[in-house]
């Protein structure tokens, strides 16, 4: 092939698209709505305001526009860290020894580590254009809380954030980068909540869970005036919002004048994999176009390939809506695997959709083998790829070595959503070999199962 | 102004420059050269050879050629990383209200998080070509062991990284990091080493210090067949590697058609100031142009602010050359502040040169007042600073608040060498309002001066 290909292609600022893309309005089979827990009817946009930004309850509920244009405001904030790269990994390939072409969106490269900015900065927005003092959320890992963070101090808004307490202790880093942003963190369960009260007098000296934080974060939205809650995934509006990923990939291949052969993202709530493959699953959908689309979950929380498609709650708590879903059970206890994005029991509601349409596999990987991965790559391509994003490095290199039997020169492309920087126990863990996989077993299964509630007369 | 300028002004990858630009052609008056310390008389190239690589020392020496070509290799690194972004700084503009334009180069998107992996890459590459099988080096806060890590893993080199045992200690993240990238990390002093043993025996429970890293990493690549020291800054080699910094600096401000008036760097040991205005004050030796370039150096360790211009040593074990530069004295110690990569005692040969010469300024900033303008950097650009980033953010701002006091729209560019995520201790510091700030007493300073050894008889 005489065409040169850069490492990196970035797009221009003009070139950043002007409109988010709905894929919903392409698909034949919409996602099913999420319901009332206690009449198990569907919720509409109003229903979901009490808690959700008025503008944000529209975005979830919209089935039909396909494309949903993105406010100046947000695209000057875009301006700051994207075109985000998409990367040749020319050294990888040369490493593997293999004709695939290895392409990567890297989402890494703001201070948040990850590709959830795209979504916070739209969600503190759409608050702060509401008219709202503030907003309040729930973070595990950090990831979440830190975007969320940044955005509010960019709109001025006041940030609360729910930390699950262990992960407070645990990780003061990204406690005080959120605190640098200005936003005030909490440990969960709190003294400041009912529902933290009544959790610590329940179980003293107990380490939160991410389903606690999210009861006080509600809590706390809903009884305070002018604050929201706002969520970093699972939401269509947060798919929609995160369609910037894709949709810049597939102009940057455009660009270069490639084709993807298989699209591979991680998948947790669905954040990043919905946003990376949404415009290749739009031309899917609309028989424009084929591609292979994997997600990568991990071996211990294997959402898609064990779970059931059915309603079920989004926390263990029950403070939210039921979501139509493949689930493993809103009691069911991942077992601590060091990608904590990664530790959700459901999956985005249009996700769950596609893969039980048929659009789309999903695949299991064990940590050890994603970390060992994640190492290979960072020795050659430079960055440090966080533990999820490390899930999805191992089935590209695995795609990359089944070119090298097959000689054939497929173009792989994955979405490498962010850097480890604040995971580095867990590469720790693997340097001194301690590192240990840990996979559900048919007991553990049917013990989350048996938690979900009964939906059998609902329509959807 | 009609004409649309971007947030970021990226090159393109043909265009990353293809040689480095060597200031030392276009200086009328030289860098003194290092000097034997018992003989005080000048090294030359393969005096150096014994403890630095061949090609190496040879640039080290080279006052002579403008531009020493970047080899290939080197050149296809860099692409995985570079070009880096020159941003305009919109959004601080705004908050500041302030007529001047505010452009900074980013040097923080890779793994090491700073510059340090421009001349960590070249280094690796000449010790590889030597046909070498290592490298030894200190680490203190971690950047540059961390960049020498990642160069070391990329040519496949062993890497021997001593790290001062209190970082060690207090950053296990940032070593786990270069565990990744395979080197071995030991914690200094070792009792590995002769140098070593004898501190440890000395100083039980020491905690170690940069110039007893030094001592051990020279003695280990002394005395191992087929290893090389490496060093990160102050060396003339190392600010050759760093031009690329300021040549791209300068190609992004042609190509939309902008000229800085102010330019400015913080100031440690002068590899990052170095790189960001070597081709500026290329055209200013050669009067071409002229520019206000300001060095930036902590309160605390005030090198050009209130150093004497004589031959020293680089380190306090007192195992290198001397080199003529502004220093407050080897035995110097600086106060505990956070910016560990601006605790240096001494300064780069080349820029107290032209300090000397009246080519350049030189400002101190207190580490409160630059966290202080970190935060607010922080807040509305999105990136985290490191602290040594910081203090050329304080003067950047002052500067743009200068301009609002006289309506002037001035060009002011600065150096952002590297992120903020390893230094979330002192961020916290900050944050609860417990950060002070240390200056050197007169008498401080005194007992620094006296351990400068007498050079009187030293032509240079």
């Amino acid at each position: 092939m005489s065409k040169e290909i850069p490492y990196k292609v970035y797009l221009t600022e003009n070139e950043i698209p002007e409109a988010w893309y709905n894929v919903r309005a392409d698909m034949k089979t919409k996602p099913a709505p999420l319901i009332n827990p206690g009449t198990h009817e569907a919720m509409g946009a109003s229903d979901l305001e009490p808690v959700f930004c008025a503008e944000l309850c529209k975005q979830e509920v919209n089935d039909d526009d396909r494309y949903i244009e993105i406010p100046e405001e947000i695209r000057n904030f875009y301006k700051m860290y994207r075109p985000s790269p998409l990367v040749r990994a020319f050294c990888l390939e040369k490493k593997l020894d293999t004709p695939a072409h290895i392409y990567y969106k890297f989402e890494g490269n703001n201070t948040s580590g990850s590709h959830k900015l795209n979504s916070a900065i739209a969600q503190a927005y759409y608050a702060k254009k509401q008219g709202l003092k503030g907003v309040t959320t729930e973070t595990g890992a950090g990831q979440w809380g830190t975007a969320l963070s940044m955005s509010c101090a960019y709109f001025d808004l006041d940030c609360k954030v729910y930390m699950v307490k262990v992960s407070y202790e645990q990780k003061p880093f990204r406690r005080e980068v959120m605190r640098t942003y200005g936003a005030s963190v909490t440990a969960s369960p709190s003294m400041e909540t009912e529902v933290g009260r009544k959790i610590n007098e329940e179980f003293p000296g107990t380490g939160g869970s991410l389903g606690c934080a999210i009861s006080e974060a509600v809590e706390v939205a809903t009884h305070s005036e002018g604050y929201r809650y706002v969520l970093g995934s699972v939401l269509n509006q947060v798919l929609l919002h995160q369609s910037i990923i894709g949709l810049e990939t597939k102009a940057a291949l455009d660009k270069i004048g490639e084709k993807a052969d298989i699209i591979i993202g991680c998948a947790g709530g669905g954040s990043n994999l919905g946003g990376l493959i949404a415009p290749f699953m739009g031309e899917k959908l609309r028989g424009e176009a084929d591609y292979r689309i994997v997600a990568v979950e991990p071996a211990s929380c294997p959402s898609f390939t064990k779970g059931k498609f059915v309603y079920d709650f989004c926390d263990t708590g029950h403070v939210t809506p039921l979501a139509k879903m493949y689930t493993l059970g809103s009691e069911f206890m991942p077992s601590p695997i060091h990608a904590g994005g990664l530790r959700f029991h459901g999956m985005s509601t249009i996700l769950s959709q596609l893969y039980h349409d048929g659009y789309m596999e999903a695949v299991t990987a064990k940590q050890t083998e994603c970390f060992a991965a994640a190492e290979e790559f960072a020795r050659v391509e430079g960055i440090l790829p966080a533990p999820e994003s490390s899930h999805a490095i191992r089935v590209a290199i695995d795609e990359a070595l089944k070119c090298k039997e097959t000689g054939e020169a497929k173009n792989i492309v994955f979405g490498l959503t962010g850097t480890g920087y604040f995971d580095l126990v867990a590469y720790q863990q693997f340097n001194d070999g301690k590192m240990q996989d840990f996979l559900p077993t048919e007991e553990d299964l049917q013990a989350g199962f048996s938690h979900i509630p009964d939906t059998s007369d609902v329509k959807f």
